[in-house]
């Protein structure tokens, strides 16, 4: 028997996503809201007030962490858990985050309009420090709660004020106890804007993700010589630029082979002495490759290992810096999210996620999935990150539809 | 008739090297002498004492310049002017520019020991600011003396102190008269270390030097877009890192293909915002190239303008930041000087030169050449900066032989 189709209230989440961007909104309409800074305290009591309104109950763990939870017919069994983070990075948007809980928000305020007292509990997460941008790394908490990242270790990281996280934590009045962490749950689900172009391209309203894509990061470091640019002949030179030019190329040229899903960038290089009338010494780069497939991610790094190890009379040496495998989410937690997707009747997509999330570190313990929303012109980070209210909302959709078949009928 | 040949004291020249480098050696044996410093000013005053010593009179004009002369016979003749500066770069070296001092300093004590009394004046200059290390540019007071630079410009000119040219030049009791300036002079002879690799790749002991290379300097500026690295599909991209990729690839190609004498180097590169994750939206660099000839230069701009105006969705804009035409030292005082080495039986080659000096200024109102002395593994600029001082010496030798021959009988 097909149960009435339940909706949430899209000028509701449409106010809920503005009254949210108003803790920290610039001028330029983004939001600057670091972890655990005077807004991201202040958007944490308003999101409690929010929750305690609708019966729900809050607790935070010892990494700072927020559950907010709707209590159930069983409170003894794993909840049901929607979350993300609620910080952004230095003049960021108001979707990046924000949304996956405002979302879980929503649909909790529609069961509630609906008086339906779910079987089981219904939790609503947020993550302390995401973005890494006020204490390195990012995904610090759910890294913790996963056993990825040492506590204690954590705790030292200090802002660029010299403030550690465990003193801001402590002043926050977020530092709550161990035993509040999230130990079980029936599903964890996050959803979020999809950081990227695909979704708006392809003229399509949800991503259906089923994994975060593994990655391989390297940095090249190319030494040459540096000498005077007007008296030293072409043939005398060891130019590190020249050596790291053709380094480029023949990534560029060999990468471009593998498969169309890859993506790989070189974002950071640095020249020395960077003078104009001095040959280059010495440049540093880096190139980071991300792909779902691991196979193809060792393609990546037999490129990268196979570059010569000299060229134009420079030495050229691979760091490997960091790399990870791709996390695939619970394939019955995807199942859902796309049956609640399609039951809606919404243009979708299954697609890996392209950038990090909490959900990934989650997914090492709990049966986790993510919904997509599409990101206008695929920015984000910024001011002009954007998603429209009616993409947010079918995203919700998704997420309530998701919530509901997943609860014990 | 063959006139007996005169040759300088080695071992005095080697003294004099050692003894005007302590004046700012550093701990690794470089020298940082900037100009109108403390150490500046005490080896002027030493300077001025060993010419004082030889009969020579001190003068000098409103930039600093330093002017020593031994009287001639007919005072009322042009002088013939050996000179170069005294100043280094910070954490320079022992030979850059003072060896042009010193050896007008040997020869002067040559001829003073021989008794010859010339039938002209024969004067030794100190030019101030050559290195512009202190205070850009270089060449500063040999830019005012020839019209290059305006003097009112220069006097404001900062170091990164905030003290100006003028008021270091007052504090520093060099401050003289503009009718000190030199307005004409037999010839003007400077010697100089070559700055490059040529003379000692090519085991030669002398480059007698026909004139400063021509130059054209761009700055490159490639403009994409910053998107995630994760999560923007390589066809979606505007990486400007790319597309200057290309752009150096293609300058590299086309250049090669010029004249085997072309230098080019892209010296200074900075990529916007120069983070692993993010896909570059600026890149900026500097594309500079050297060469006697004007035509090939104009080949070189051809090939620069040339580059296109967009790649890889990038946009790509060409501004050329200046250039500079080849001068030509005077042939009959080129020909003096590669006589007195033929005559001296050393090794030699003529040889453009391609780093900027006083003389290619000098040169605009003074018939003037340069002799080069070889740097070992062609560094300069360093504080391991070296010429062996037998090397040294042969350069003094033709110095002063070109001087001889200069004199009129």
């Amino acid at each position: 028997m097909q149960r009435e189709k339940l909706l949430v209230n899209g000028e509701r989440l449409k106010e809920t996503i503005e009254t949210f961007a108003d803790f920290g909104r610039t001028p330029n309409n983004g939001v600057t809201r670091l972890s655990l800074s005077e807004e991201d305290i202040k958007v944490r009591d308003y999101f409690t007030s929010c929750c305690e309104e609708l019966g729900m109950t809050v607790k935070v763990d010892d990494m700072g962490c927020m559950y907010a939870t709707l209590p159930g017919e069983d409170n003894e069994a794993a909840p049901i858990v929607m979350g993300s983070h609620l910080d952004t990075v230095k003049k960021g948007g108001r979707f990046d985050g924000v949304l996956g809980v405002i979302s879980g928000l929503e649909v909790v305020r529609t069961l509630v309009d609906n008086k339906i007292k779910p079987k089981i509990p219904v939790t609503i997460m947020n993550f302390t420090n995401e973005e890494g941008a006020r204490f390195e790394p990012s995904m610090m908490a759910s890294g913790v709660l996963s056993g990825k990242f040492e506590k204690e270790v954590m705790l030292k990281k200090k802002d660029p004020e010299g403030v550690t996280f465990e003193e801001a934590l402590n002043a926050s009045g977020y530092a709550g106890e161990v035993e509040n962490r999230i130990s079980e749950a029936s599903a964890y689900l996050e959803l979020h804007i999809e950081q990227g172009p695909v979704l708006e391209k392809e003229e399509l309203s949800i991503g259906v993700v089923d994994c975060v894509v593994g990655m391989a990061c390297y940095e090249i470091e190319v030494t040459g010589e540096s000498d005077h640019a007007g008296t030293t002949p072409m043939t005398m030179r060891k130019d590190a630029l020249f050596a790291a030019n053709d380094c480029i190329t023949e990534l560029r040229s060999k990468l471009s082979t593998l498969d169309s899903e890859l993506v790989y960038t070189m974002g950071r290089m640095n020249v020395l002495p960077n003078i104009h009338t001095v040959i280059p010494n010495k440049v540093i780069f880096t190139i980071e490759a991300r792909h779902k497939d691991e196979d193809v991610i060792r393609q990546v790094e037999e490129i990268i290992q196979g570059l010569p190890d000299s060229n134009e009379g420079c030495t050229i040496k691979k760091t490997k810096l960091w790399g990870r495998d791709t996390v695939w989410f619970e394939e019955r937690i995807v199942d859902a999210v796309e049956e609640a997707t399609k039951s809606l009747g919404y243009s979708y997509k299954k697609m890996a996620s392209g950038a990090g999330h909490d959900a990934q570190f989650v997914a090492s313990y709990l049966p986790s999935a993510m919904i997509f929303v599409p990101s206008v012109n695929g920015k984000s980070h910024c001011e002009d990150e954007l998603t429209p209210y009616e993409d947010c909302e079918k995203g919700v959709n998704v997420l309530l539809e998701t919530v509901l078949s997943l609860l014990p009928e």
